[in-house]
């Protein structure tokens, strides 16, 4: 089924403890794409950049499945730009520059052919985009929202609003808490769901995800990896593997969900292997698989 | 098959954001017995406590398979007391009082009928008496020891030392971290298996636990709770539940190391619904049997 996503297209200037890369493709609706891109190839991609974004990186994002008719390309401008700087636990990083460029006025409108998606996610962006694009939607299947605590501490009131839209939010732990209140994520995800979400995921990094629906708990593991080089885009991997496993099954019951859960787990566990979309671009079927295995074998107990 | 368990028989005075309890029974080597007396009933216990100990409490350990011919009594000294108060997130706590007590003087000679025991539970306690015991041991099997970074700090050679004798080392995260150096769990698998132990548990709390061995690893779920009444004695009841499922079943395989893991698991969920051992004591084999089936349907997927 048709997959919409939603997000940045962007460069990235980023240092981990094992290198730095500079002026990198970044961006949520990316790493959302290109890990999608392994499960679909009719997936519409709303973004937009500046003239300096590099043409062959969209030819090989079209090269995927993946239509750029809804990249707004504005001339004389530049493309979103952030640059970090991470810890020496990976889990901690510093922002060192934002730089908004065309991203300040983004204001999308969706080509026609891209309004029956079923599929949606919505990668981190402000609440009232991510909304807008949502208005543009005939009728929608499934709509994925992926925020953070920016802004629930700037833009609360909008941000409550995007959620009760949604079918799946997904956010970490510490987010979890504060929108909720909650400490406990079991309390915290009963008052997310009062909020709107019928499925509610959260993601604990290196201590894998847990997905929430109706009372049923799934708990997803991460692969334990001997080394990080990058986990930027790793939320965003998994957004990306998560719908796109969805949107190529039709299929949103809760096992399916799982099972989606576990495919997001993987597209992240490759992505944090290479600096930017380094890994996400060179996978095959087989890599997949076999690492689909791992997580299975990770897991498995008969008691 | 024969198990021992050394550990501390104390007080505790704990106050979480959900209650206070005065001088309630504690101590590693209780919870730890109170959690395999639910798998095995031939528990060696080895400790010490004051003339203050309830009597009641030692037949209450009798009665479920404990021998306590190796709980010194020490006439006109207290026990061991440890007052401690959790913070909100339960995963911090601040300690108001240790009273060493009877602990000061504690050289454990383990009667004539403990020394054949075959499966050994070293509770948290100095390494130099962790090594004392294992001298007296005719014919171990399996020798389990958990420790604390407290003696990573101030006793770091003892800690090694003890650490090189031993099959299965069980610490948390930071521990790990601390103890070899490396931030990645891979990583520092790797180095402590090279001090000596050739199973390593790291438990992450909240986020379950992981079990390396020759190169596999095995991640094991917490179950997600609305509430945690006292953490205090989660990790001893893993512990317990760990080593009693292995001698209970006399098997060391990896196999069955991981479902033991999952015992542990279980045990510790229980413990921290009450007090004290308030539910380690009132547990029942079909509590067991359905929370096993709870950590089953938490991880299970098709894919």
């Amino acid at each position: 089924m048709s997959l919409l996503t939603v997000g940045t297209v962007a460069f990235d200037t980023i240092e981990t403890p094992y290198g730095r890369a500079e002026r990198v493709v970044g961006g949520a609706c990316t790493y959302i794409s290109w890990a999608a891109s392994y499960f679909t190839n009719d997936i519409n991609l709303v973004s937009i950049v500046g003239d300096d974004f590099p043409q062959d990186e969209i030819m090989a994002l079209n090269s995927r499945g993946v239509n750029t008719e809804g990249l707004e390309i504005v001339e004389g401008k530049k493309s979103f730009f952030w640059e970090g700087k991470y810890h020496e636990n990976m889990n901690q990083r510093d922002t060192i520059t934002t730089d908004l460029n065309v991203l300040a006025d983004f204001d999308p409108v969706l080509p026609a052919s891209y309004k029956d998606s079923r599929y949606i996610m919505l990668g981190n962006l402000t609440p009232e985009i991510q909304s807008k694009v949502m208005d543009q939607l005939d009728d929608p299947k499934l709509i994925v929202m992926d925020t953070m605590n920016f802004w629930m501490d700037v833009a609360l009131e909008p941000l409550k609003q995007a959620i009760a839209r949604v079918d799946v939010l997904t956010i970490n732990d510490e987010e979890a808490r504060q929108l909720s209140g909650e400490y406990s994520l079991v309390n915290a995800a009963d008052k997310i769901h009062d909020m709107g979400p019928r499925f509610l995921i959260i993601k604990k990094g290196e201590h894998g995800a847990l997905l929430f629906h109706e009372g049923n708990i799934f708990s997803a593991p991460a692969l334990p990896l001997a080394r990080v080089n990058d986990p930027t885009g790793a939320g965003d991997s998994f957004a990306g593997g998560f719908i796109g496993h969805l949107a190529s099954t039709d299929d949103v019951s809760f096992e399916n969900m799982k099972r989606a859960v576990i495919q997001g787990s993987v597209a992240a566990s490759f992505c944090v292997e290479e600096f930017s979309i380094g890994r996400l671009k060179s996978l095959t079927k087989n890599d997949i698989e076999r690492r689909v295995e791992a997580f299975k074998s990770l897991v498995a107990f008969d008691l």
